[in-house]
């Protein structure tokens, strides 16, 4: 076999792969937007079977002697290339350990399984959750022995979320950022709050809808490439660089929900647009990391949506929208509003101090389930005890509590600490950036086009071509997660006058 | 190999077929519905190797020699395994004669072509659609050849849809049902038309949503497994018999529109959700031919809906919904409105009695496209001279004239004959139910129960079981097209009371 020949196979491979994740996607994207309610069964059969095959192409050992080959002949073949070899090499290996058969039971199972949640948080029912969560976890373990043997259970899901990271690595990471916040949160616990009660008046989901609009505008998203639906739980899904979607959730009684949502999966929207031309239809397509995805996310959304110039910025047409909502207010005080730090319920209507806390509980409770010293029936309970000694909050029911998040529906066990690390990541690249450039002149006129612009050279044209620790070495030097604990203490002592 | 092995093997092949189609309907169903407008590429690419894989899938000569092996033993299956085996050699048949790559090309082109069509349709430029409708024509003839090598390509196309159908039985039946009905048309000419202008006054979308929920609950679509959206052109679309979507448009200045569409495409549903559960995830699942699904979609629009019996019964929540703009109008008004019969350029929003005007152009176009003794370039002049010819109307612009419909688009050619022939299935239908029980005192009080029983006893149930002739003779014995026009006649002959 000639290496040309090699490459054109390994192509060929990886565009299928491609079609199978656009299946998956198109399939999912229509469960959790117009699909009727009771229409699972149908939908699982054809997923498990679409996995399965996808599975039985990429496992079959002629992929694992192709890789090989062209591992051998790596001096001949290009930078992308050779990254593309190197990561499905990674995946082969893995995948090749996961019988095709228990690949497509998983597929099957988180297809049902989301299904599942919805009803149960909707009733708040954990009860009717828990046997497939039992399931969920059993697989995660037992893949986790497929992912790395060596590794212990959760140490290889993690890796998965975020190349090179571990318990040990996040134990200390997280000890770091409690130590330095929680006096901030205590300190704060003394402090008045600020009024936000305009923020819950009644805004009508049509006006929130031109809100959105009026978002993706600011943040340059082409809806010609990027559409905006409306899910239960917000998200970002890509099919390609030409082709994202986000999805956002109304609540009429709070402004500030979906507007952040919108943001924040803008932001994933923004990354995923950027990538590069020459790596689609590639494994290397796509955000390189949960951890880096989610710094871009919670870049736009909290460095800069939840800042005083952005903020003067887009005031102006909130008023507009929402005239008698906000009579009286102004952008100081909104600023005040959205940035309130409070220990509360709702993980994705945290705000930036004590967001890390609300992570940490369910860090704890992955740790336990999937190390096994946790039993699936024992989360609530669990789950209670955590939010009152980290966050000192009584957790009314389950659908505020341990139901809130679609993450385990979907099996991602080892997710969550991506949202801390990215938060990390971003409060570095933004030191970086603000030593580089004029950064809040423009943001305050509500150009964010020299951030994007940053952000795409620095971070997302590479997509995969990188890794996690290279993107983030590349765009601001060696990780060091007390730039972001020193900026939260900063903002919120000088937001609370500590 | 034993038998039971061999049918073993012929599920799981069906089921994976299953998975491929859901995966592309899923696609088709974003493309048409939420996806953002310039994202047919990636999708394009995902769909034509999605087409690819499924197509080398079945036309594997392991497949043919399977299906060999269980013909040979035929008297060993039960009578679906046989249908399956049957209908599955004929496909397999075909396919096997279409090179995987032409295949991949062809799914690739309809996807593009959609999207082409769409744009084309909106700035009524035919010049744009022309080159994607020259490569569709060519491929159809193409397939045509492959599908049918001993038969004509228009025969073997519209073998296709109407298994047994052939231009000489149609020439037959459209001439039949011309010389009947055209005299009818003459004579209306002459007679005073009834007022229909409330049904274009300004009917806002909101209220039409409202019209469609209550008439989707008049024909019994259980919410949970049938749900509706809006598109461009409305259409079903068919995960399983528990899965199923249809689609209609608001024209916000025409509430007949909307209305006979979600009837319309309602009737499909009901079809596809009465099947039964023994043959789903097979090659028997879904409607039997598309002359019998239109023979049920135009029985629920036609034959029911614009019967003075069924407007009586849902008239009052018209009323409700709209009251200003059906002020002073009364449901035999109503009824008057929705049957008159005039000649007009729009296929979808034609009346019952000069609707089959409308297929025999496209009849007349696509036996000479695909016969080779029309080119494109000459489509839109023949479409204006034969719409001027047979309906006596001018066409101001291809928006109105030969773009109005999607089929071509997605490469269906000799699907347009089906509405006629459903369209006379139907009214035989009717007639063998009036004679076995009563149907209009139920449908007077907005009861399709007993309609929608006898339907899914004498046709849905079957899905592909039985072939589209036999579905037919079992309803309501030998085709007999002068029970449709005979029913026509007498029907507009009361209506204007010649």
């Amino acid at each position: 076999m000639e290496v040309k020949e090699a490459l054109e196979r390994l192509d060929a491979l990886q565009k299928k792969m491609y079609a199978y994740q656009c299946a998956a996607s198109s399939l999912y994207l229509d469960s959790v937007t117009v699909a009727p309610k009771n229409t699972a069964q149908g939908r699982g059969v054809a997923l498990g079977i679409l996995a399965g095959e996808e599975h039985k192409l990429f496992a079959d050992p002629e992929v694992g002697k192709l890789l090989d080959f062209l591992e051998e002949r790596s001096g001949e073949l290009t930078f992308p290339q050779r990254r593309q070899v190197e990561e499905l090499s990674r995946r082969w290996k893995q995948m090749s350990r996961i019988p095709t058969d228990e690949y497509m039971e998983y597929a099957q199972l988180t297809n049902e399984a989301s299904d599942v949640w919805h009803k149960a948080k909707e009733q708040s029912d954990f009860a009717s959750f828990r046997p497939v969560l039992e399931k969920l976890v059993a697989f995660n373990r037992k893949f986790a022995g497929y992912y790395d043997p060596d590794k212990a259970p959760y140490d290889a899901l993690l890796n998965e979320y975020e190349r090179g990271v571990d318990m040990a690595y996040l134990d200390k990471f997280f000890a770091a950022v409690r130590d330095k916040l929680v006096p901030v949160i205590r300190a704060i616990g003394e402090k008045e709050q600020p009024d936000d009660s305009f923020l819950y008046r009644y805004y009508p989901a049509q006006g929130q809808r031109k809100l959105s609009d009026y978002l993706m505008e600011v943040l340059d998203l082409d809806r010609g490439h990027c559409g905006i639906g409306e899910t239960e739980h917000p998200f970002t899904l890509n099919f390609n660089n030409q082709d994202v979607r986000i999805t956002t959730n109304y609540d009429e009684h709070n402004v500030a929900s979906s507007m952040y949502s919108v943001i924040h999966e803008g932001g994933h929207a923004r990354y995923e647009l950027n990538i590069r031309d020459d790596i689609q239809y590639t494994c290397l397509a796509g955000g390189v990391s949960m951890g880096v995805h989610e710094s871009q996310s919670r870049f736009y959304e909290n460095l800069i949506g939840r800042s005083l110039p952005f903020i003067r910025a887009v005031f102006p047409k909130l008023q507009e929208l929402f005239p008698e909502q906000l009579e009286g207010v102004n952008a100081e005080q909104f600023y005040r509003a959205v940035n309130k730090a409070q220990p509360s319920l709702i993980r994705i209507e945290a705000d930036e101090l004590t967001y890390c806390l609300h992570i940490m509980v369910r860090y704890e409770i992955e740790k336990q389930l999937i190390g096994g010293t946790l039993e699936v029936k024992d989360v609530p309970e669990t789950w209670n005890r955590l939010y009152k000694e980290y966050l000192g909050v009584d957790v009314p029911d389950d659908a505020h509590g341990c139901l809130q998040d679609s993450h385990w529906s979907g099996g991602s066990f080892g997710y969550f600490p991506s949202y801390a690390l990215g938060s990390a990541y971003g409060a570095q690249m933004l030191r970086n950036m603000e030593g580089e450039m004029d950064v809040w002149g423009p943001v305050s006129r509500g150009d964010l086009s020299q951030v994007s612009a940053w952000l795409k050279d620095k971070v997302h044209q590479y997509g995969g071509l990188l890794t996690p620790a290279q993107v983030v070495e590349n765009a601001c030097g060696p990780f060091d997660p007390t730039v972001y604990t020193d900026y939260l203490v900063k903002k919120y002592s000088e937001l609370y006058q500590l």
